[in-house]
Parts: structure tokens; sequence; C-alpha cells
């Protein structure tokens, strides 16, 4: 497993009763993943699309070159965010579903505070 | 309104059916708040507390010194997350409600994707 893969593997939520030092650096790993804007828009891209989309129909839609749209790709799929699969030339992109919920479980913070 | 009050203001959904560069950029700089593990920490700290947390009451279990926790305070306040009551000498701290309700509606994918 990759320093990486672990962010989503091992966050914790933020309402975690006893949150350790390893659980905060995996949530903070995954909340840094989406720090972008970049980032936010392919997850939204993604997230509104039924199905996995091509790495090529995202240029476009985000106004950036392929390098670029790649490398926040590749961060995405290092946080666990994402899945890639390679149909010929090219990569495919989907949201993992458990990552999905994941991340709506670590950010919500509601009944435990307020 | 400050730039970094708009975080929580402006941020959009993930899973948004149009996410325009605006949101994308506050949802990504509430996300960017969270993405370190001292902040996280502060967030998992306030959430399990029942009241309002001093700032003199983080550094042991942050481990950090006062100029560190103050810091990520005010990245935690700028980004709309916090909010900061002074009394005396010393600056209370608690979550803000409507951002923890937005968080976790920003962070919501499911349903959406997958």
């Amino acid at each position: 497993m990759t320093a990486s893969a672990t962010a989503v593997a091992c966050c914790a939520p933020l309402a975690a009763p006893a949150l350790d030092e390893e659980a905060a650096v995996a949530t903070a790993e995954l909340f840094k993943a989406l720090g972008d804007p970049a980032r936010v828009r392919i997850v939204n891209l993604l997230a509104t699309s039924g199905e996995p989309v091509c790495a090529c129909e995202l240029y476009e839609p985000l106004d950036l070159a392929q390098p670029t749209v790649s490398h926040h790709l590749k961060k995405l799929v290092e946080a666990g965010l994402l899945e890639r699969e390679q149909r010929g030339k090219w990569a495919y992109f989907s949201l993992k579903r458990d990552a999905v919920e994941k991340l709506a479980a670590v950010a919500d913070l509601k009944g435990a505070c307020c």
C-alpha cells in the first residue's frame, strides 16, 4: 500500500471520539487532495456523470492542458478517491464508492457539536 | 467580507449539477483549510468538546507551541469553520453550526455517483 493510498483507507471522522495522529494525517491528506479548484471540478464532473469519464473529455470543461489534468487525476487516484481504468489508448476515471462514503462520514460533524 | 470568509459562505456541494469556477475555488479553500493534521485535530477536539475551548487548552493535546496553534486557529476561523470568542485574556473557539452543516453537504457525494 502506498502512503497516498492510505488517505481514504486510514482517515477517520472529524467527530471521532479519539482521533490519533495517524488518522489525523490520513484525514488531512484526504482533504488536501480536494484542496484545489481543479480537483474539486474533476470530482464534480465525475459525480454528475453517470459513467466513467475519459481523461480526454476533461481538458475542455476544465480549460486546462493535458499534463495538468493528468497531474490532478493522479493526485485524486493516489488519495484513493478515483478509480482509473485503461481502455486502449485512454484512461477512464470514476469515483470510488467506498471513498465517497468515507468522505461523507469524515466530514459529517452534525450531532457532534454546536 | 474577507476573501477567506467566503470559503464556507460560497462553497458548493461536490455533487452540485453545475459547479462554477467561483464555487470550485471556495469549496477547495474549505477542504484546504482542513488539509493539515493539526487542523483536523483541532476540529476533532472542538467537535468532541461540548463547549467552547480555550486556545490554551489545545497546546498540550496537540503537542504544538502557542504560535503554531494560533496560526492554525486563525486559518480555520478565516475559512469560516470556527467561531472565536474573547474572554478576558484568552480566546475561546467553537465550531460554527452553519459551517458544519455546509461541510457535510459539500462532501456528500452519495447518491450522485457510483
